[in-house]
């Protein structure tokens, strides 16, 4: 494993060439960032915590038969993935209103759907990512509509997986945004993470949130959190 | 026709009782609004002439098997039409970026899609009328799955029917909205109007804007625009 140049540095995670040119290097900060950056802050260990949550769940989700860009975990801030060219998309999974969604359409938090919910948001900063359904994504030539229909299938058939998963271990899924690329045969493949950074976990009894909403809304106890989240995933005590 | 009981007014529209239980009385008024409501004048006729074209229109629609609310127009200012249980819905069709779509992908206006888009949008003025796709509308209850689907398909037929219409009258349909609702029988029908005020029409040589574009716009020669697109549907001079 050779640590390459930077390639690219987000809010939450570093990006870097590998001696691979099939593979990067992504590296997990503490950075904690909401509202498309207007509040930044800390969360200590949380580079650490979310790059073994992701690690689980993309291995759990291979297990299922989902393929994931997930090759490796070096260390513990470290990660090997498939270098894919990646959807200019957020794929957002709701099974209950919460955010953005409550916001949006005067839904109280916490009402459950009947059928899950799959929602198209184009990823640009300067534009705050905006919303946009399969039609405008295939008007504006973001993906064909094969692969649009596919997106769509692997977020409500990932959200199956976790959503049953989860329950298992006392935690309602409540909503969460993937990223899909494609490897160089085409192949629609899962990218990005799956964390409390870009999920909505609830604790299926008390719905103590379990997630970057008590970042978000100053709730306090962010590291624990994330740490019993950790817990409940892998039993791993932090 | 009796005028019954006022129901409801609009911003352009006044909707009464008549004497039929199954029908309403709707009354097209000259006033203009934009920006939700922020910016209100009136635009002269306009009232005469969204009725007259709207009439032109449902009755072409009718002619190509598509069922809309349309009954008859007994005054220059009138309709009668049927009553439905109307879906809380806006539907856009779109065929060339421009206005809200072009501000919210950052997309020239003018750039024409290699195929059409349905836009879906909640009618909440004090949510300012958010976007939604068909998910997002089964879980709020908005509508079946079969009636979703059965909206979007007759969005994209009305589109077709009026986009190769508007050809012959040198006429390029840019965007445009409708609505939907339901007769007793469940069956899906076409409501509110086709106007000016609610559809994009770009002179096909020129790209004049012959639309309430230049209302919002401040481009001048509104009621000009107006009087023009009648001339073109049906050949009257007014």
């Amino acid at each position: 494993m050779t640590k390459g140049k930077q390639l690219y540095e987000g809010k939450a995670k570093i990006m870097y060439e590998t001696g691979n040119p099939d593979e990067l290097l992504v590296y997990y900060k503490d950075d904690a960032t909401a509202g498309n950056g207007a509040k930044k802050g800390t969360i200590a260990d949380k580079g650490i915590m979310n790059n073994k949550m992701t690690a689980f769940f993309f291995e759990y989700l291979e297990k299922q038969g989902i393929a994931t860009h997930y090759v490796s975990m070096p260390s513990e801030r470290e990660m090997v993935v498939k270098k894919l060219t990646m959807f200019p998309l957020e794929v957002v999974m709701r099974n209950v209103a919460a955010g953005s969604f409550s916001k949006r359409y005067g839904v109280e938090e916490g009402k459950v759907f009947a059928s899950p919910t799959v929602e198209l948001f184009l990823k640009d900063d300067a534009l705050n990512d905006p919303m946009l359904n399969s039609y405008d994504a295939l008007a504006l030539g973001l993906a064909t509509k094969e692969e649009i229909a596919e997106i769509e299938r692997l977020g409500l058939k990932i959200n199956d997986i976790l959503k049953n998963f989860l329950k298992e271990k006392k935690v309602d899924l409540i909503d969460f945004k993937l990223e899909f690329g494609k490897d160089s045969s085409g192949k629609i493949i899962l990218g990005d993470e799956i964390s409390p950074d870009n999920c909505r976990f609830w604790d299926s009894d008390t719905h103590e949130k379990l997630d970057k909403d008590r970042f978000r809304r100053d709730l306090g106890n962010v590291e624990g959190a994330y740490k019993e989240m950790l817990r409940r995933l892998t039993g791993e005590e932090r």
